[in-house]
Parts: structure tokens; sequence; C-alpha cells
């Protein structure tokens, strides 16, 4: 077992991922290989770094930048720590790749590199949202802006096979994203959707579901089509962040509540640590023929050690094996083409 | 000048809207019309109610239930309070309309009722999320779930008649919901939509916005279809939810914390109330000829009353004039069907 994780991703640069991937490594026992510019690598790795840490340097000239276009930087870059990295996972060098990198170009890449699992025609992005209940699985957030209906099926049949798989939940329960819970709510695509659904076998479809719900958990896996969830993510993340200031710039507003908040810090901690999404680390890329999982281009040390940890238990599991034999057990419900606009729907 | 309020639509009953429109009609100086069964209104209007409230009943026999089919109620229950509500203000007997009743039952109604503003093919739910700099105002919340690219235009047209005639913003800016802030990303309506918007006139387009942005208040106004738009708006309602409940376990969880709560409680009711959706009451729906302002399905009685003040101002702003002079100076990009699939897309 080897993680491969691409050291020239993210926001924050080498320095912080390297952090994050050597934490990683000693905090779940795991190899890794540091894919990138060895120059540039080199320096960070320590004695002090690399105490207890069982590490490669894989080398890789080229680097994808966050706002280059997915598609062509997978084709023309052969050689980025992308797709170095994904290279490592084709040749069994490495049993999973983690990279907080140009989300659209790990995709595109991805699909070069790996392929996809026969039987699946779209990959999906899957990440969790806090709820009451612990975590809902959402998916897909952003790498198919405008799939159709038989993609959304395939994507509830790989949500299912990771929820059952990697995250251990029995039976996982599944709704549909959609503006109303009756089965008549919804856009074209989600009123298309819903009976192909009702009638998919291996999958337990308890309907329509709200954007309130996500936060509910009334459900463990909800689908829905990559533009709307990133959508739903974002606006999340955005209201966290908001209640966050809020809350910061009440308890500090007067000297008596400064020292209640102080009282309080450990409990308003707890409520952050629940909304922080850097907890989650990691999204799997479902779909593609390998574990491959997209770190949030902001990661820091602690989210990239979290990255490393569920691509450890995709590997582990073998979620894309898995989601081959679900695959097969229900064929799509059509043909459609094989092509993959990734640089368009693709988002960070 | 008379608000007519739907006094049997909303899921907490008549006695709580009553409540409420009294009380609006006190604070705001404004007569109010309880549209409803008399039998069951009169009751409620005791003389210590209705001090200092400038108050009549209109009687409407019938009453449409939540989950009644949209069009058909509409078209079936031509007595409903609902449609009696709308009649006085197309008979100009009262100057705008209020109901937290079926949100889709009201828009079939008005269209109905009241009929569309030239040049405008969809109406649209406009209401405001919270946002660091005060308030950003999303449309559509729900009343097309399919728009074509033409209605987001007229959706932004109306959106900043709005938010400069009755919020009175100055030059207010506006931006695309879309799943990235570059003019390519977006599903394949928000890339037809971007060139469009770019190009009309009497608006401020900023380009696309993202989620996260919503409560970042980079724009004063944003425009997304009626699924994405409800789908956001829940989801911050959820999220908001979710924080208050971790917030109050964690803050009771111990003696000392919850002596410290006790301090804080006005720093954390001020920040509930920023996130609050009854203060802001109800959301206009634009683009019928005539005020209708819609109130959320469980509004309380605070909700009423600033719902109340929401469709004077409306009235008072004249916004269905504004709305067609808007209209008529930037005609629709292309003519388009006129019917109004109301049923389908409207959502509570």
């Amino acid at each position: 077992m080897r993680i491969a994780v691409d050291a020239m991703g993210g926001d924050l640069g080498p320095t912080v991922i390297v952090s994050g991937a050597l934490q990683g490594a000693r905090a779940f026992g795991v190899p890794v290989a540091l894919v990138g510019r060895r120059s540039e690598l080199e320096p960070l790795l320590t004695p002090d770094q690399t105490a207890g840490a069982d590490v490669v340097i894989v080398d890789a000239p080229d680097v994808v930048s966050m706002d280059e276009h997915p598609a062509q930087a997978a084709r023309r870059k052969p050689n980025s720590s992308i797709a170095v990295a994904l290279r490592e996972v084709k040749e069994r060098r490495a049993d999973a790749m983690v990279s907080a990198g140009n989300s659209g170009a790990v995709m595109a890449a991805a699909l070069l590199v790996l392929g996809r699992v026969p039987g699946i025609e779209r990959p999906a992005i899957a990440s969790f949202l806090p709820s009451t209940h612990g975590r809902t699985l959402v998916l897909d957030l952003g790498a198919v802006a405008d799939p159709r209906p038989q993609h959304l099926v395939q994507f509830a049949q790989m949500g299912h096979v990771y929820a059952e798989r990697v995250l251990g939940i029995n039976a996982p329960t599944l709704g549909l994203l959609s503006n109303g819970e009756e089965p008549t709510k919804g856009n074209q695509l989600v009123q298309e959707v819903y009976p192909l659904l009702a009638q998919t076998s291996g999958i337990d479809f308890r309907g329509n579901v709200e954007g309130k719900d996500v936060m509910r958990g009334v459900v463990d896996i909800i689908v829905t089509d990559g533009f709307t969830g990133n959508v739903a993510l974002k606006v999340a993340e955005g209201v966290a962040a908001f209640v966050g200031d809020a809350l910061r710039s009440e308890l500090t507003a007067t000297v008596p509540r400064k020292l209640a908040a102080l009282v309080l810090r450990p409990a308003l901690r707890a409520v952050r640590a629940r909304l922080d999404y850097s907890e989650v680390g990691g999204a799997p890329l479902l779909g593609v023929d390998g574990a491959v999982v997209i770190a949030h281009g902001r990661s820091d040390a602690k989210a990239i050690t979290n990255a490393v940890g569920v691509a450890q238990r995709a590997a582990e599991q073998d979620l894309a094996g898995a989601i081959r034999a679900a695959a097969r057990a229900e064929p799509a419900t059509t043909g459609g083409d094989a092509g993959m606009a990734a640089g368009r729907g693709a988002s960070d």
C-alpha cells in the first residue's frame, strides 16, 4: 500500500502539502509518494519532518496551475505532478492518489490515465456535508454540470457502494435533491430521474429530499447534478463562514462577553469542528478506474492528512472494483455517448 | 392604501396570521383586509386584538390546502381566500396581497387573476439571504424550475427594479449563480445566459458568483433558476438551523457553560436574528400585474407582520408599474410561449 500525493497542487503551496502528507503517513501508518519537482521537494524533507514516515519522492517536472484549462492541461502536460501521480496508480506503484490541485485537471487526467469503470459513463465527485446524525454523502459536487438521467442513476449506484464499503454504513438510504418532497416536484432532470431510481435494484431510494434535509440527515446519500451540488456545498460553506464571523464579532463586542466567550471556547470550537470541511479532507472521484481523492484547493495540512486517510480506505476497500461489480449487476439504462466534457463542468 | 391578507394560509392557522396582520396594521399604520371564512375570523377580532388597527373582513368561503395541486386549486376554487384576496387587488379595493398559503397556488391564481406584466414571460419569487453587508436579493426561489435563458434576463431586470425601487439600493450590482467565477463555468443554461446578461442595458452585471458569495454580499442581486435558487435557500436555512441546534446543545452541556451562555444570550440572539428568515417576512412575486407577497408556510406572527410591511412598500413604490417600464425599455430577447406551468416548478 502506498498513497501518491500531488505535492505541487493546492493554493497554499508544497510546504503545506508535504507537511500534511507526512503527518498522514505517520497517523495512518501508510507509505506516501510525494509527486512533484524533486528540486523543490527535497529541501522540505528534513530528518525532523520525515521521522516516522515512509516517504519517497517521485519526480514530475511540470505543474498545472489552478486557472489552467482542465482538458488542455491534461492533454498537454503528461508530466505534470497530477499526471505522474495518476500513472503511479495506473502502473501499480501506488494504490491511491490525492491532489488539492486544479480539480478539473485532476478529473480530466484521471479519465485519460486511468479511464472509466466499465458501465459508468461519467465520474462524480462525492463528499460530505455535516448533519445532525453525522454526515450526509452528497454527489455529484461538480464533475458533471449537465448530467443525463442515467448518469444520476450511476451516481446513485456509486454512492451506495462508497457509503457501504468505505464508510461502513449498513444498507444506506438515498434521496434525490429537489425543490420539494413530492414525486411531482423537481426540474425536468429530477422528474426524469425519479422513476429510474425507483426501479433501480441494489439501492434504497427514499424519494425527493429538499435543501434543508441535507443537514438533517434524513438519508445517508443525496444524489444531484454537479451544478446544483456545487452550489449547495458552497452555500453551506458560506453560511458556516458567515455564522463563524458573526459569532466572532458579537462575542468580542464587550468585555463581559469576551470573558464569557473564554468559558465557552471549547463549546464554540466543537461547533466549528462539526462545520469544518478540513475534517473531511478529500472527496473521492467515483467512477474512474482507480482510487482518486480530490482535496479542496484551500486545503491546509490537516485537510491533506485527512485526505490521505480517505485515500487509504478507498484503496483498502477496492472502491473501483466494487463500483465495477455494482455497474455490472445493474447495467446503465441507456447507452449514451462515451465522451467526457471534463473541462466545462469541473469546478474547484 | 389597504393590504389584503390571506387569513387562511400558512401552517400555523388563522389565529397566528390574524395576529400578525393586525400587528402589521398597527406597526406600519396601514389598513388591512383579512380574507377568509367570516365565521372563523370574526371570533378572532376581539376589541383587544383590533385596538389601533384599521381592519375589515372580506368573506371567502373556500380554502386551498398546502398539499393541493396548485394549478387545479387556482382553477377550481375561484372563491378561495387566495383568489378573493387577489381580486381585492385586481379590483382596486386593496393595493397589495399577502399569503403564507400554498405558494404554487398563489402563483397560479395570481397569473389567472392579475395576469403578467407585459414583456415578462415568467414571474419570479425574490427574497433575501443574509450577507455580511446586509442582505442579498436572490431570485428565482422556486417559481420556475426550468426557465429559458431569456427568462433569467427578465428576472435580472425585475430584480434590478425591486432592489432600486423598494429596497432603495442605488445602482445595484448583479451576479449570475454558477459553479465557478470564470465566464466559461456553469451548466448549459448559465453559459447561455451569461452573454445575454452582459449585453442587457439597465442592469449592472458583474459576472458569475458562487454559492459562497451569496453570504459574502459581493453583489446586491443574484439571479438563478427556480430549482437551484430553492435548493440554495433551503440549504442556507438548513445550515442555520443546524448551527443553532449545535450551539444550543453545546452551550447547555455543563453548568459553567450555561452560566456563560446567559451572559452571551444577547450576542447569540443577535446572530440568530441575522439568520432569521421571519425578519424578512415575505418574498414578492415579481412579474405579475399587482403587488403579491408570498410568506413562508411556517410563518409566525412576526413574519406576517413583516410581510405586511414588504407588501406596503411594494404597493407604495408601484413595483408592477416600474417592472412594466423596465420590460418595455428592454424587450425580451425572444418571444417564447406565453403558457405558464405554475404547478410544476412551484415550491413552498
